[in-house]
């Protein structure tokens, strides 16, 4: 079996895909699922979110950001802080993030068994990924922009420690990489805080999201991607797994 | 002043870049330069090459390699020990390899100031990038394929040590993942041998090329792009620095 780390999205995930967007997106998505959310339509742009809310009113919440902010329109912005006060009992969440729901579009693509991740629920990722994958499992850091974030590295790192603690993986640079910073980047509130994205986060006052993302394995939801012929075109839908 | 760390080529290039393809189109630059190399002509494809050998005759040496292997038609692999045990005195040597030519050219797309880096200038280059810099000192990994490479994050580790200890730098996640490879992936050799690239030349035989890589900074040759209207379009023309 391979354990794989793409730094950033790069495409032909043949089996098993754990996508992590640490801040925020991924962190986010599970708390939705853990607050009662019925399911989460993730869509490549804002329009796609908004024309659903439009057409079918009270049916769905938006939930998303550009660049960290809110986007106008929408209900909720892209905290796991302010999704954990809520209650989504039966309610389907639209999200649209900057970086994590275009990965997880990528990871669609090919992928055989698409999962979304993070720091929040890496035990239970990597249990289901270890249960599901056949030849492969690739994690895939959604970045900044392009760039590789710190966060998501170093999140991939816990994972795939859980990984290799779970059974026997051939690994390539990408792990040898999240490895070594899961392993000497510090604790995960010290790694995260210490990312470009931390900082700004930190700068927007929006720390506590990046304290609530730093928990390790509070969480059991795997938000698995389930095809869904009802659902609109340009979404995936994501269920509590 | 911006250290950045690019774990994969992005473009974009402000001011000055290091290119780096330690595995081993750059260390073998260097290598021919040392070796008395007038001149270094970086092509984006065997055929350039090719068809400048075809036009020019004995004016120029070909030197690449695909996979790994010698191209068909060139007069050299890409072999840092072979090019060590060789005289290029007044030679001009094309170029052409699987990442690092690649790489060269999205730098130079942008660029001011383009050199070619590795473990064995790490100082020089660190210096020469320190002494050009106005704004941005980007340090750009090959990688494989488009994949990260261990060997590279960890050149770029090694590089940035060095610039860091030059002067007072901003930093991006980039940069804190080399420098966390760099400080706890075993000395140069390990981390060269362990990553998969490592692995594959060692299989190849070409083991002595990983230790010729691992070297620190024992050349202070820092192969430099320097605009020639002589040269062949479709090259990128370097000379020592």
């Amino acid at each position: 079996m391979r354990l794989r780390v793409d730094l950033l999205p790069h495409g032909n995930y043949p089996d098993v895909v754990l996508v992590i967007d640490t801040l925020r997106a991924t962190t986010t998505a599970i708390t939705y699922l853990e607050r009662g959310a019925e399911a989460l339509l993730l869509t490549r742009t804002p329009d796609v979110a908004l024309n659903l809310k439009e057409q079918a009113g009270g049916q769905y919440v938006l939930g998303g950001e550009r660049g960290g902010l809110p986007i106008p329109g929408f209900d909720f912005g892209n905290s796991p802080v302010e999704a954990a006060a809520q209650n989504f009992t039966g309610r389907t969440v639209v999200m649209n993030t900057t970086n994590g729901t275009d990965a997880a579009h990528v990871a669609a693509q090919t992928g055989k068994h698409v999962y979304l991740a993070s720091i929040t629920n890496a035990h239970a990722a990597a249990r289901r990924a270890k249960a599901q994958a056949t030849e492969e499992v690739a994690i895939v850091c959604a970045g900044t922009d392009q760039h590789v974030g710190l966060e998501d590295v170093y999140a991939a790192g816990v994972i795939a420690e859980y990984l290799l603690a779970l059974g026997e993986f051939s690994i390539d640079d990408g792990t040898r990489i999240a490895l070594t910073v899961r392993r000497n980047a510090g604790n995960p509130l010290e790694a995260l805080s210490s990312s470009v994205h931390g900082e700004r986060l930190a700068g927007l006052g929006l720390g506590e999201d990046v304290r609530y993302a730093a928990q390790v394995s509070t969480s059991t939801i795997v938000p698995t991607l389930t095809p869904d012929a009802q659902a609109p075109e340009g979404t995936l839908h994501f269920t509590a797994g």
